[in-house]
Formats: C-alpha cells, sequence, structure tokens
C-alpha cells in the first residue's frame, strides 16, 4: 500500500471543518482532533486519521451522538462516574481525565469511571494529560470483545488496554498496550500481506491455533466465535492467563466501577456502543518530595536505557520514546497516509462539501 | 520427587514455634505463619513452607532484622510511604495494608508504599486482607533482578509480580501473577526435571534465547547476565515489551514511589535486601451502591466462567477460583512437602531445640 505525506498544518483544519461539518462545537472539534492526530504523530496509525471514516460512519449512522454532553452520576472528593451519553469518547475522555487532575490537585487522586461511551482513541493521549501537569497518569478502556479466555473458543474481553503516564526527564515514561497478545490492526496487517499469524496469536471458532487472519477476522465481524489469544498467548505455557487476568482488571476499572456495561456486552453493530473508560491522577507529591521523586525515576530509566544490549541490538527502548520521537519527526516531514484512507477523507471531504482533495498517487 | 501429606493443624504451631525462636513476638509470628501457609493452602509451593529455609538464612544471617518496627515516612490522607527497617517483609506487608484498608474506610482510598523490606511471601495474600473488608486491594512488590528490558542482555527487573482483588460471589477475584513470562521456580522444575525450556522464555548472557534452564539459574544466581523474559516474550512478536513495562509500573509504586530501591539495586547475596512493596485499598463504594456493583462484578465472571469452552478443555477459570479450592482441599486432606523440604525443617527444629520429626519417606 503507498503512502503520501501530508503536513500536521493541513490536516488539522481539514479535521477541524470535518468535526464541525457534523456540528461538534469548535472546542469539542478541537479535541477531537487533537486527540486523532496525536496518534499519527506517535506513530500510531491504526489510531490516527486513517480511523476518521470509521467515526463518519459511526457518527451518519447516529451511534454517536452529537450534541451529548458527559453527565455526573456519582462523585465523591477522590471519585466520579460519568454517563457519556454516547457521546464522542475523545470528548468525554478529556472531560473525565480533566476532572481527575482537578480532583488529584485538591485530594491528591481522582478516579473517574466513564459509561456509556464511544471508542476515544489512544489510551496514551489521556495518560500524557496528566503527565503534562506533573502528575501520574493512568488511563484504561474497555472495546467489543475481540479476545478469548484461556480454554475459551468465545471472545469475551476487548483489547482492554492499559495507559500509565509518569514524568521524567529527558523523556516522560509513556506505557500504552493493549492487554491481548496483539490489537486487532495487526490481524489486519497480516490478512493484508497474505502472511500466515505467527503460532499462538488467535483461535478459531473451536478454540483451536489458527494461523489464518482472514478467517478469525471474519469469525470476529461475524461473530462467529473464536478470537485473538489474551497477552502471553493461547493457554498457560506463556502466561496467557495472565494477559487474561489483566482483560478483566480493565473491566473492572471500566465497565464494573461505571456500572456501564463489560467488554462482552458492547456490539458496534448495533444502534449504539456503550463503551466504559477508567482515568487517574495521583499527585506522586502524596509519596514525598516531587522532584526527587521525579530525578529517581528518570534515573531508573536511564538505567534501563543504558543497560547492556543483547547482540545484533543497538538499542533499549523506555516507554514513550518511540511515540515522542516519532511526533517530532512527523511534525516536521509529515504524516503518511495510505491511499485507502486518501480516498476516503475525499469522500468525507465531498459529505461535507469541504473544498479540498487529497491527491492519491498513482503506483 | 516425593510428597508427604501434613496437616495445617500440626505444621501452624510448629512454625508458630519456628519464629518464636528467632525472636519475633507471638503477633508477628502469627502474621508470617499465616502468610507462608496460605500459600500452601492456595497451591503455590514455592511460596510456602518451602521458603522456610530460605527465610532460616535470610533471619540467622541477619539480612532480615529482628525486632524491627515499619516507621511512617510520609503520610496524607489517604497515601503513606512506610520504612520497612530490614523486618520481615510479611509483617512490614501486614502493617502496609492494615493502614491503606485503615484509610481506604475512612477516605476512600488508601495507597502505601514501603521500602527497606524483605521478601513477603504472595501477593495475593495482601490483596485479599482488603477483599476481606468488602474493598477492593491491590498489591504489588519488586524483586531482585530476573528479567531482561525487550533487546537487553542484563537482568533488571524483578518478577515484579501484581495482584488485585475484588469482592464477588460465589467466590471473589484474587489476580496474582508475576510480570514476567514465568517466575524462577518455574526454571527450577524444568532444570531438577532435566528438561529444555520452551522457546522464548530466558536468554544467555549475550541475550540469545537459551533452552538451558541450568545455566540460565546459575548465569543469575552469578549474576553473570542474560536471565527470563518479560511476560510477552523475547522482542516485541508477542508483546514482551509490554510486560517489560508492566514490569517497570510495578517499580514506580514500588521502589520510586518509595524512596526505596528499583529491581536492578536488590541484590540478597549482600547484608541486606531493600525490596519495595506498595499496597492500595479502595472503596468500590466511591463509584456507586456496594452490593449493585458486587452484583455486577459476580455476574460478569460467571459469564466468563460459562463462556463456551475451546474443544478437548472442559473448564474456564476466574482469578481465585484454582487457589480457593486449594485451600478447601488442602485444610482437609493435609499440604503436601516433598522431601527435600523435610529434611530442612528437620533441620530448622534441631536449630531451635524444638522436639519435633518430619519423617521423610524412604522411596
Amino acid at each position: 500500500m503507498s503512502y503520501q505525506l501530508y503536513q500536521y498544518e493541513k490536516l488539522k483544519p481539514f479535521c477541524l471543518k470535518v468535526f464541525a461539518g457534523y456540528g461538534f462545537d469548535p472546542g469539542e472539534s478541537e479535541i477531537i482532533t487533537d486527540v486523532l492526530l496525536c496518534a499519527d504523530l506517535y506513530g500510531i496509525e491504526s489510531h490516527g486519521i486513517q480511523r476518521l471514516f470509521r467515526y463518519h460512519q459511526e457518527i451518519t449512522g447516529g451511534v454517536v451522538k452529537i450534541g451529548a454532553k458527559s453527565t455526573v452520576v456519582h462523585e465523591t472528593p477522590v471519585s466520579a462516574v460519568l454517563d457519556a451519553n454516547h457521546g464522542m469518547g475523545q470528548i468525554a475522555g478529556v472531560n473525565a481525565m480533566e476532572l481527575a487532575i482537578q480532583k488529584a490537585k485538591i485530594s491528591g487522586i481522582g478516579m473517574v469511571s466513564v459509561r456509556n461511551s464511544n471508542h476515544y482513541g489512544i489510551a496514551g493521549y489521556f495518560a500524557n494529560m496528566a503527565v503534562q501537569e506533573d502528575l501520574m497518569g493512568i488511563c484504561m478502556t474497555n472495546t467489543e470483545s475481540i479476545a478469548v479466555p484461556t480454554f475459551g473458543k468465545k471472545a469475551m474481553l476487548g483489547t482492554n488496554p492499559v495507559a500509565l503516564g509518569f514524568p521524567a526527564d529527558p523523556v516522560d515514561f509513556l506505557f500504552d498496550a493493549a492487554t491481548t497478545v496483539v490489537p486487532r490492526g495487526k490481524l489486519e496487517v497480516y490478512n493484508k500481506n497474505n502472511k500466515p499469524l505467527p503460532d499462538g496469536w488467535a483461535v478459531d471458532t473451536n478454540g483451536q491455533p489458527c494461523q489464518n487472519a482472514g478467517e478469525i477476522i471474519n469469525n470476529l465481524i461475524e461473530k462467529l466465535g473464536g478470537g485473538i489469544a489474551p497477552l502471553g498467548g493461547l493457554g498457560e505455557l506463556h502466561g496467557g492467563h495472565k494477559g487474561y487476568g489483566l482483560g478483566i482488571i480493565v473491566d473492572i476499572f471500566t465497565g464494573i466501577l461505571s456500572s456501564g456495561m463489560t467488554s462482552n456486552y458492547i456490539n458496534t453493530k448495533q444502534g449504539q456502543t456503550n463503551i466504559a473508560h477508567f482515568f487517574m491522577a495521583v499527585d506522586h507529591g502524596l509519596f514525598g518530595d516531587k522532584e526527587a521523586i521525579k530525578e529517581h525515576m528518570s534515573g531508573f530509566l536511564r538505567e534501563l536505557r543504558e543497560s547492556p544490549k543483547a547482540d545484533g541490538k543497538e538499542r533499549i527502548y523506555t516507554h514513550g520514546e518511540k511515540e515522542f520521537e516519532s511526533k517530532k519527526q512527523k511534525l516536521l516531514s509529515g504524516i503518511p497516509i495510505n491511499e485507502k484512507t486518501l480516498a476516503e477523507l475525499n469522500e468525507i471531504a465531498g459529505y461535507h462539501g469541504i473544498e479540498e482533495t487529497f491527491v492519491i498517487a498513482t503506483r
């Protein structure tokens, strides 16, 4: 698939026009655009502008409610439950993390669980909001079921990613990972390239290991059974029961604490989704001198990066480095967009009557 | 290796006598014994009475300080940092979780990070303390380094286990797992049985995949390099960078927040260890009606257990089930102890002048 580079400065106003076109107010359009393009800048193409067409379908199809405001269902000085009322996940996410940050600044900790939301982009964006306020940030979301429990053959858990950010020099720590062995997007790449899946990634409708990416994807779409393995793989040999448990934990903080829906009830093919999120901000000043703790953290990460490399490897990363380096580079040289997405962007532009054309290179 | 069954009622008074013999007061001996035998009852032999000889060596060798009391270094209504002053990890652990529970009952949340401690047994014991008070419990500990960072060849992170417990009917949720692909004990079992390690579990001193359990163990003991893979395995293909990140996260909550030592500085061969722990209790009443939330959780776990089984599999577990069933069974039929441990128990009895002999079956 061919890619073309587009400048962030061109994509941002385009996205703002698109979201305004759906009826989002300027502040909301700004939020959604910022989360969306942040994924592209971080190099997480799956959650970037290539997802705009899916949002387009969900918004125009009425799954995402325009104008929905998050309402507070339950609140204490250290916690809250919000109902996103089926609004755009990015808006609910930013509102919820802002509330968690506000509570952390007053009480030291803020935990906010959100129900009845939609896809919110990358979890790391929200964890990083807290880091920008010199706090530890944690963020989780459940998603439509895609992962089978250990010894199961029906997808019952989402990719259920967890993000955790912590301030550090010269680069903040920013972990953001699905609790499955891979996200669904990885299967799509293998399918596109007609490559067999690595052993232990997925099971068929009988719960047996399966290396056919197309079959797995179709089974998931049609809800025929089977799915992706939890982090740690199939069975217990490599710790698959651990990833399975981590997936449950994400559903506890999201679907359970919000009194919302757990992964196994989320169905994007139905009228509305009920995705649940969780946001937490912790002031590490609760544990001592903030500057000293940050310095300790920076030293620890540096020791990991500087530890001896495996033969043939040149670099050990700490989490967040790849993303922040990618952002720097892409702000300079542009964001790569694939030809399929470019065609979709043209369709969306046409829908809104935006006079903007994305030229698709002929191969 | 041959095993013999011993009744819990026989082992408990023996352990109490042993710990009293070292100079622990009755309350302390009760705590250490309870944590130790809980591991055996849960079926986690590696952390049970077979570990008593290692504790014996650490206590008599002066690594563990008898009579050390945890002191409060920093405290707020929702947090604390304790210095365990090199006392027994179980005592520091129970003290810290009791403090976290007390804070959670008043403020909704209690987070306690502990430094300068020793091995504390199973993380799940402490998480379960909160569950018994109808709270969510979280517990983590760092350990001596055993895991190599992704693309590294030097062990920089411990097994760094995480436990999370949440009340549910008919069986509570209790997750307790290392963030490595396996704990060190698993390598020892492969070594004893002269079996090659599964691919992707460990690397040699050059950072290359290695299936020789004896070599890996020796390298770790002698600190020659190499070690165990993070959860997700070596490299990034199966998500090893995720397990690597989870290991870092455990060190953030333990070594960093306590201003103590991170995994890479813990060396049990030196005069004293500096293991760090983390304990958290959360009142889920912060998020709504506790009974309704518990019922929701119970239903979700039931749905997971009752979901379709992979062909050839008869049961899907939720975390904690195996442990609670094992406890029930072992309280009735006894705890299996291997012959090597029985000989060690006799040696310890002799050390203290306790008139008790563990008969070792002739094979």
